[in-house]
């Protein structure tokens, strides 16, 4: 199983705040940086080599800058540098095992999101970091890998559609907006596989089943980690008078915010329904030791005695009377009969069989 | 058993909020429009065809309109055109999986409150979405299928009682009222039944009752799910200075907010008590297994000493003295019945017979 | 077992709020009506057939207005038209089910305690409601059944002590006191059966304790249910600054929130005791299956070997050179004698008897 | 087991507030009153017989009343009248059963505390109670019996040290601090116990163990009991604004409320080990019910197979070609061998021998 | 196991506040200073041999003195004086025993933190306390023993980097964030662990397992004990308005603020993930149990009947006809064959075997 619980403090201890280490998995492609500046009337979509050619073009345009992959220190240090971040931004960034948070900046705000994903073939939930930094004319995007979950917003502002004519706040929606929705999907499917186990459970409970609850508490526990903190996030985002956030856009970030606390409830809820299923699997465990003892109890009770009266007339004594009896053989088996008949009638009294 | 607990994020993932899709299971009948207008002196019940038809007639009556299905997204989206409703607001009403809420627009109160039914034949909870709308001299009620819970309401506006007195936001308070009302008959039929299951328990616990204990756990999650955020509605709704509620009725929804109090206590009441239940449950089968494995070991204690006193009677060696003494038999007989008469003493001094 | 989770809900759903039936058991015995008037120097005491026969006698003294029997919805009505109650108030009166609660009207404060009694015979808590209404110079109370649990406060009242030269605020402090009164008898009877049943536990369990200890949490349910809104009533009573209650009196009503703190803190108590006490029940069980077990392997192991030598020298073989051995059966006697001494010795050093 | 958990209501139901009947175990030995009066130059310490002697030395002196047993009406009475106190404040000295709190009276605050002892005999916590009362140049302290728990106080004050030059709120703080240090003391005591039953049951748990766990669990449910609220009363006096605490004094109260937290830290944390505690004993219980099992499962398993071919060539059928045979001993005695050996192996391979 | 939870009171119960004798383990080494004195310009490193020697050099300089060992009490007392410190603040010094906190005195604040360690060696952590004292101009910190915890600040200093222009506060920023590392490391080494004792609870759980999860949960009691206060404490540093700490500072320790709350939710994971483990475990204790008692049943019902009947045939009536039959031992042996084929193949259907 993967280790996904470590905790990892980015910067080696002791070292400057803003130490610009990544830290996380290594990887070798390169990070790949898109720009895309639009207006109601006009977009720009291009690719840049490095952050130090952006050169912003102040015309009252949102401009937004994407980066896939931030392993690399050197590039994410030039775009803080192009759009002035304080050092401890530029650190978070490359530290991709943050806590979901938002951070009030000069000028700016910081959030830390986490992209979840159910990866079908390991059953697991992957975890992923977005940085998100909004400022009055630009939103950038920093994730860890390329990914498709921006695609959707980006085909929006193709279109030209109502995006198009709101301001960069907007975009930083529409942004979150696509991050929450994927847990939706990841929740979608876990909900989906642990009500299946639930129904396996009723019928018939396994002992891989108990190996399989455990695995998705453990995937809650995950899940429960990213999300908890992201509806604090979103509250104080709905709620705060933050001058980068219009008052049109805060009741689109109300929307997502009560999304976040839908996925929460939902998260809470099967939290709950695994502890009854364990409690179900144990009970039917239990369940089933009886009967398994029922069977020998009655097994023994039954031919113990028996055993025991065709033991005493096997002993060898020279003067046992009934061996020479002409009706002693039927009438030992008769009392046989007699005692396990008596013997099943108490079992069945007592709803043994 | 039915997949509620899967969540179901309404619009497609990535697409422009307030696109107008319905979520839910899809249904052949028409969504049927009906048109209550009212004052004191006067009332007009229609139905009418679409909501563009619908002319807002402004004579300071108070007008009640309810939508019967809402799976046509152009039906809502006339509707929300008439009354110049947010884009969100529309998405909402047609996404019937939404968690309870009060949303402040500009000029109007959106709640989303979910109906609770116990259908007898499941055994289940069923749960169904109720969009309100409260604006100034309007109330708008939107409901997934057709249903007679505003039945009770309607008659009392034809009856001209009290209601027909009032302003628009103490019918919003009495569909609410309304809503609130048939929890208490689910919780009435959910805790009788339970309390039946616990008298079971008591008397003779049967493996059924397990499945039946996680049956009404999970009821009761589902239960709880929709109830809890409807409080936190009601509590703003009884405290916030919304210029919409007026002080008179205010007081009303002090009382619904009360319910909803008395409701969440008595759902936590009774999920205390399905724990104990099934404490009670796995107790007594171990205190059965207990009882299983005292008569086991009765038994096995009692005869296999016997049956080894009558092994060794039965060896074939050729100078085994005993056998030939004139009460041999009778005497190794003597011994057993001394065994196990003191075996079962030593029993009954333990308290296991 | 009493229905006593079963939750009610007042009013035929949909029906006008301020509709009166009343909710309960139907009772025979016709409501009783009893005021008393008083001031420092003069008190009267009378029975009235109807409240509307009361006049109000505004000359500064103090009414109270005691009504034993709510079970009559037009003697409420008559009640609650001298005194000018909101038809919400008069509805909750009828209702006996309500939660504890307080509410703020237009010149006077309306209560909802219950009342609390240990029912030796049952074993269980009875709950009644009991109404207050505190106005700037009257106190009304509106009990399920006559009770002598005012009884006290009328003989202090006779007897012309402190409480007469008091506003009607100490009244109703008076007999808010009286009612929570009532819970220490409960409790104290309760916990000290409940620490009974622990001694019996330490000492000797037994299968019925279980029940005992289901019935206990059951029982802390219920009262938990009524006490805990009842802190809330009281705290607010004694910070709120409500015109009707009087520096002095709030003084006094610090000191009965002090008590239902004290109470909330033993039920609390007692609930872990009782959690602890199944703990005990459960690990005494397997405990004492443990030794069950034992005995049972004791003796197996015993007697299997010893049976199975006996078995062998049982066989029919024709040549068995043992069976004609001088010695052969005392050294098969002797071969078991080693064989169980040193099974015992090894039980011995498992510590197994 | 003594009757910790039972509570007491003071005062008889529905007696006057401010009724001053002492509630508690009788006590033989009258009641001792001290009054040490001094300032930074002098100090004065005697005995007096009742309350009423005294006589408020107001000149600038701080005075200390310490009253050693209040089971006597009289003396509480004739010390309350002396320092005009409230008849509510006076009833709660007498009624030994409270919960420690804080309140504030005109002039002066009344608090009430719990000393608690670990009495070594019966292994027991033991609470009585201290109630303090502050006035501006006064402090009273009324303890259920002569206790030496002050003792050092008095010293500090004979010695002339700091405390001698300190208004009469820094002697109120020694006197909590005292009592606060006892909690340390009795704390010590439980953990280490606590600590070496850990030892014990990691290393060879017994039954009796059980009985000890459920022991130090209700302990520590009395102890929580106690400190719980006191946490509350030095939050507020640390933290609030009354005149009589001055802003020099509160650091030390605040140094006293830290150690409350501690006190409670500890309490929680010993709590959830003893939890633990019982987890580790009902598992070890399971794993020697498992041993004794296997046990058991081996023996049947070995001997059963075996005693059936004994008894197969012990039946006594004519024709049993086998019997005859020259090596059909050896033979089947050889059989036997293959047999047990083979079932051996196959348990070593399961992994049971 | 180490006695860690014992808690202890400093100061001798009833003695003056402010009495300065060390509580802790004695030392044998004598404590060391060093004050390292700097400005962007310039930095002084030196040992003194007590703080009497030191000189507050008030040129704009700040002023970092490190006291490695607190354990001589007169040692603290000299430093005391020489910066003026509160008495309290200087017992709390010496009492190694402290909960993380933060005081505000006049012109200085006092910190208490904890230096959580995980030692391989036993496989514990070791847990001491450090003081830190900011004032305007200077920081003092005070460690129980000597250790690297600071280096990596001290080589900053040295290096002359940015940490060389700020303020005192930005020193104590420093001070803190090397203490929190700490937490990360300690975490990491545990939570690595705790999963693979998961993977090996997975695929094979032992009974020293048991022990192991009962290990960690106290690790994480302990844990969770310092960190949690620690999170109040820098949770009030970031937002509350001490004149010590600039806005620009404050930033920074939000940034450990954060990572606090980071090490708590790990903790707390951690700690759910250790009751599933707990869970996982049982559960396949008693699935094994299962196992064991299934061959015991299958072994008793086998062989129970089949010895019953060779038993019969072994009885010595003298008219036993079958015992002379031709084909009676062959169709003995057949019938024998028979019912244990049809048990073998009842087993099989109930999934058995």
């Amino acid at each position: 199983m993967a280790r996904k619980l470590v905790v990892k403090r980015g910067r080696k201890a002791g070292s400057e705040p803003g130490t610009l280490i990544h830290i996380g998995s290594p990887r070798a492609q390169p990070p790949s940086i898109r720009v895309i500046e639009y207006d109601q009337h006009d977009m720009a979509d291009r690719l840049i080599d490095t952050a130090g050619d952006y050169e912003v073009r102040q015309r009252g345009q949102v401009t937004w800058l994407n980066v896939d992959g931030v392993h690399q220190a050197d590039v994410i240090e030039a775009v803080g540098q192009a759009f002035n971040l304080h050092p401890l931004v530029m650190e978070d960034i490359l530290n991709v095992d943050q806590r979901p948070k938002v951070e009030d900046y000069d000028g700016y705000l910081y959030l830390v999101l986490r992209i979840l994903r159910y990866d079908a073939a390991s059953q697991e939930i992957q975890s992923e970091q977005v940085s998100l930094v909004l400022g009055e004319h630009f939103v950038l995007s920093l994730q860890e890998v390329k990914s498709e979950i921006f695609d959707a917003v980006r085909n929006r502002l193709r279109d030209g559609r109502q995006i198009r004519c709101m301001p960069a706040d907007y975009l930083a929606y529409a942004l979150l907006d696509a991050v929450v929705d994927q847990y939706f999907l990841a929740l979608e499917e876990l909900s989906e596989q642990i009500e299946t186990l639930e129904d396996q459970l009723i019928e018939n409970p396994q002992p891989a089943n108990l190996r399989q609850i455990h695995h998705y508490k453990r995937e809650m526990l995950i899940l429960r980690k990213a999300v908890w903190p992201l509806r604090e996030v979103l509250g104080r985002l709905s709620r705060d008078e933050s001058p980068l956030i219009s008052a049109e856009t805060r009741v689109f970030l109300r929307d997502v915010y009560d999304h976040t606390i839908h996925v929460m409830d939902t998260i809470d809820t099967l939290r709950e329904l695994l502890v009854g299923l364990l409690d179900l699997y144990l009970s039917s465990i239990n369940n089933r030791m009886n009967e398994v003892m029922k069977v020998l109890t009655i097994i023994a009770t039954l031919f113990m005695p028996l055993t025991f009266i065709a033991g005493v007339y096997g002993m060898n004594f020279e003067l046992m009377p009934e061996l020479e009896w002409r009706w002693g053989y039927p009438a030992v088996m008769a009392l046989m009969l007699l005692i396990s008949g008596s013997l099943l009638y108490s079992f069945r009294r007592r709803g043994w069989i």
